[in-house]
C-alpha cells in the first residue's frame, strides 16, 4: 500500500495548525517534517518548537528527516517533539549503526536518507535492521527542483534488498514527485512518497492528495 | 521611548499568523524571532521559511535574531525573508566588522549580541556603526530561564557607549524580562525589551503587553 | 595461529603495570591499546603518557587503535611512545593512503579499522599494503556491548580478499568477542581477536586467557 | 591557607594507584587530573577511565582539568567518574556561564583556566559565580616548560578581583612551579599550586611535597 | 586524441607568463592548475589572483584542480577567474551532485578527482553527467612521489563506465606521470595526463613536452 | 623611520620576479606577502610556491601575514620558504604565546595581526615579546577597500604600549593606506605602511612609492 507524505515546507507556516488538520481530513498518510540546520543543508528551515505545536492537532504519523550534523545530538528532543519516524543522513554520521539503534531504542522507526550520488550499497549491512530508506530524488536543502533520473536505478537497488532482506522496509522517495511521473516511481518500488508543492499547490489540498493516489 | 519585543518563540506555531496579528493589535513594537541552528546553540528553532509566511501579514519591525555559526552566510537570505533588523553574535564571527557592513548594505539595521559571560568591551569599536546591542540576560538556546543579575552591570555600560558615541543606539535585554523587573532594567537603560512567556502566557497577549507597558 | 589481543581498556589502571605483566605471563600476544580522543568516538581513554609508562615493563607487541580526529597527527608520537602496529580508522582520515604509508615509514605495521556498518569494498584498493584490518563488531567508544551478527559477513570478506591479495594480513576482530562466539569469529576468518571483559573479568587474567584460548 | 596539588601527569603511570597514596600520605591537598584531548592541546593524555580507577583508593580532592573541545559534552561523565572540582578553559567554550552553572548543578566545584595570554579581564562577570580560577602559567599540552613571567601580573589581577567580589575563591597556578619561585607565585596571590616534576621527580614524593610546603 | 597538461605548481613563479606562454607554444593542451587551501591538502599553494593574472596571456583551457574543502563556496569566484574546467574533489563535497550541476551552469566543464585509495564505484552515478574524472595516482598535496601502481586499475574500470555510459569523458590521471609510465596509463585507457617535473625539468619545457608526446 | 611594505597581492603575478626587483630597485623596504587560505578569509591568494620562487631574487626582507586557519602547522614550511617575519591573526589561534615562541625559535621575527574591531587590550600581555603589530584597517581578504577610521585610535594605543613596554615594536598598518592617509597614519605611531594599489598602480612602482615616501 503505497502512502503519500506531505512535506510541510511547502505549508502555509502562518496557519499550519489549518493545514495540517487539512492533510490528515483529506487522507495524507504521513507528516513529511524537513528539518534544516543550515550546515548539512544550505537553509534553516525550523525544528522542535514547531514539530511540539502541532503534534496535539494530529494523529497522522510525524515523518522526520533531519538534515541536520551529527543528528545523534538532538534525536531525544525530536522523539520528546513528537517524532514516530526519525530518518538520518548516511552522509552525517559516521556511527550510523550507533545512531540507528539509538533512535530504535525509544520505540520508534528509524531510517537512512542517501544524497542523490550516494550510493544504495553504502548502507547495504544495515538494510535488515531499517524501518526505512529515503531517496533523495533532489539535492536536499532547496525546494522546487526536478527529480534526477539516475536516482530511479537506486530505488530499484533497494527494492531488490527490500525482497531479500527487509520485505517490511519502507522506501520514501522525496524531490521532484508529481502527478507526471509518480506511477513510474512506484513501478520502481517505491511505497512513501513525499510530496511538497504537489500536495499544497493553489491551496487545494483535497483535489491534489486525490489527483496524486489516483495516479498510483 | 521603550520599545516590546515579544519573541514568537513562545507564540503557537499551529496559529502564528493570528498570534502575530494579534502582537501587532495590541501594541507591541516589534517582532523579536529567534533563529537558532542546533550548532551555535543547543536547539533548532525555526528559520526562513516561517518568517517569509509571516512577513505579509503585519507591518511590525521584524527583529531577527541570529544564534547560528557564521552568520554571514545567511544575511542575504533573511533579508529577503522580510527582515528589518539583523543582529548577529559577536561570539559567531571573527570579522564582525564585514558583517555589520555587510547586513547595513542591504539597507536595514544592524546589531550585535553578547553572551552573559561576554565582556561590553570586546564591541568597543563598533558601537558607533551599530543600530542595536543585544544584551542576553540568559544563555541563549533554552526557555524559562531566570535573568541573570550581573548582566544589568553590562546594560550600564553600554548605556554610558550609547550617551558617548551613539544616542540613537537601541540598547536590547533578552532573557528573564517579566513584570517584576522589566522597571529595573529600564533605568539600566535598556530601551528594546525582548519577552517570551511573559507576553503569551495564558494566551492573554493583551493583557499582558498592557501589564508590562504599565510598569515602565 | 590465531592471536589474543587483551584491550587494557578492561585493566585496572590503579595497577596496570602488574596487570600488563600478567597478560604476558599468561599468554597474551598483543597488548591492545584503545586510544579515543573524545571527538571521533563518545569518550576519552588514554594517549600518550599511559603508552609510555608501560613500554619498559613488557615486551608483548603494542596494537594501537586510534579512535581520533585525524589520526596522521599523532602518528610520530605514538611510535615514539613504543607502538608496534598502529590501526586508524577509515572513517577519520580522507589520506588513508598516505597515512598508511607514513605509519609504515617508521618501521612498524599499519592497519585499517572499519566501523560496524563501513562496507569493505571501500578498502579494497589498499589490502595488499596493509598489515592488519580491524572489523569493529560494536560502535567504538563503549563496552559492554554485543556483538553485532551482520559484522560475521564483513570478517569473511576481508578473509576472501586476504587469501587472494595478502595472505599474511592480521584480521582482527574487536568487539563483544567471548567464550560463546569466539570459534565461530575465528571460523570466519579473523586471527587476532580482542577480548576486554573476556580476559580482565574477576581478575582472572590467567583462567580467562586459558579459557579463550581452549574454544579456538 | 595553601594548597599543593600534584599533577599525576608526572605519575608513573604503571602504578599510578601507588603514587595516588604516596600523595595522600604524604600530605597532598588535591589530585590534578590533566585531561588532554589531542584537539585542543597537542597532546591526548588520559581521561575517564583513569579517574574512575584511582577514585576508590583516595579522599583526595579530585581537581580535574579539562584540557578539551565543548568540555560541556562530557561534565557529566567526569562528575560520575568521581571530579570534585571542574575546570574548563576560557578558550573552549563560548557558553561560559552556563558550562559553569551545568557543572555546579552537580554539587561539585567549578573553574576557568586562562592561556597565558588570554587576559583576566575576559571572564570579570564570572568571578563571583566561580570556585576557581586557573592561570596557567605554561602553554598548556606540554610538560617541562619553564614558568612565563608575565603571567603573575596576571595572579596579582585575579587576587584583587577574588579581594573585591569573592573571597574564597581558589586561585590555581599551574606550570613551571617548583621549589626556585613558590614563594614569589604565592605573594602574588596563588592559594592552590599544582606541581608536576616539582613533586615526582626522583620518586620522592615526600621530600619533594615537604619541600615545596617549607618554601611557602 | 591523449593531452597534456602541464601542471604549473612545477613552473617558476617568478616568471610564469613566460613559462605559460612557452606552454602554448610547444604543444601544451591544458594548462593544470593545482589550487591547494592547506586545510584539505598539507601545503597551500595558490588561488585566484595567480589565474587571473595568466588568463590573459594564453588560450590554453585552464583546467582547474580544486584541492579545497567544500569547493561550492568558490566555484564563482574560480569561473570569473577564467576557468574553463574544475574539478572537485570527491572527499571534499557531501552533496556532489549539486557542485557537479552548479558548476556546469557557468557554461563550463566539471569534474571529480578521486584520492588514490578512494572507490570509482562511489561515483558511477555521476558518470553519465560529468566532464572528467581524474584519478590521482599519488596522495595530493605532494611533489615529487611515484605513482602508486594498484590505480592503474581505477583507471581501467573508469574506462570501462566511460565506454559504457559517456564515451566523450575525459580520464584524467595526475601523479608521478613520466617518459616511463606514460605509454602504460595511456593504454589504461587515460586521454588526459597530467605532469608537472616531467615537463618543467630542467626548463626544457619544449623538449619534454616533445618526448612525452613520442611516448604515447 | 618608517618602513614601506608593498603587498605583492597588487602585483602582476605573470612577471612577478619583476615586479619584486623593482620593489628592491625603487626603495621598497619590506615585501608584504599576503597568504590567505579561504577558509579564515574568503579568499584563496597564494602560498609557499610563489614565496620559495621570489626569495632568490631579493634580499628584502619577506614580511609574511598568514590570513590562514591554525598558522602553527605552517609556520615551519613558510620559515624554509624564505620568511623573515611571520605575522599570525590573533583571532584563528587559541595558544597564541605558544605560536609567537614556535615562531621565534627558528630565528626570524614574530608578529600579531588584529582584525578591525579586535580590541588591542586582548593581547596586552604579549607586546613585549612581540616583534610586530599589525592593525588591519580594513577587513582582510578583500582588495579595494577603504580605511576604516576608528582603526586610527587602536594605532595609538598600540604605540602607548610600545612607548611603555617594546620601544622597537614594528607598528604595521595595512589597508586603504595611499598618498592622502600616509603621514595621518604615521602620526598615531605606525612606522611600517603596507601599500598593495598605492604602490603598483598604473605599474609605476618607482613614482608611486616616491610620493609615498614624501607624503611621510
Amino acid at each position: 500500500m503505497v502512502k503519500i507524505a506531505p512535506s510541510i515546507l511547502s505549508a502555509d507556516f502562518s496557519k499550519l495548525g489549518e493545514d495540517v488538520k487539512n492533510l490528515e481530513r483529506y487522507g495524507a498518510d504521513f507528516v513529511h517534517i524537513d528539518v534544516m540546520d543550515g550546515m548539512f543543508v544550505p537553509n534553516i528551515s525550523f525544528g522542535i518548537p514547531i514539530i511540539k505545536s502541532i503534534r496535539p492537532i494530529t494523529k497522522l504519523t510525524f515523518d522526520v528527516h533531519l538534515m541536520i550534523e551529527e543528528p545523534s545530538r538532538y534525536i531525544e528532543d525530536f522523539v520528546k517533539a513528537g517524532a514516530d519516524i526519525i530518518t538520518i543522513h548516511y552522509e552525517t554520521d559516521r556511527h550510523i549503526d550507533r545512531t540507528i539503534n539509538y533512535i530504535k531504542s525509544f520505540g520508534i522507526k528509524a531510517g537512512i536518507a542517501l544524497n542523490p550520488a550516494t550510493p544504495v550499497e553504502l548502507i547495504k549491512h544495515l538494510i535488515p535492521t531499517l524501518d526505512m530508506v529515503l531517496i533523495m530524488t533532489v539535492n536536499p536543502g532547496f525546494g522546487g527542483q526536478k527529480y534526477i533520473n539516475y536516482c530511479s536505478e537506486k530505488i530499484r537497488e533497494v527494492k531488490e534488498l527490500s525482497n531479500k532482506y527487509n520485505k517490511e522496509l519502507m522506501i520514501q522517495v522525496d524531490g521532484g514527485v508529481g502527478k507526471e511521473n509518480i506511477k513510474k516511481i512506484v513501478e520502481c518500488g517505491a511505497n512513501v512518497l513525499v510530496a511538497g508543492s504537489a500536495v499544497f499547490k493553489g491551496g487545494k489540498i483535497e483535489e491534489n492528495i486525490k489527483a496524486l493516489k489516483e495516479e498510483i
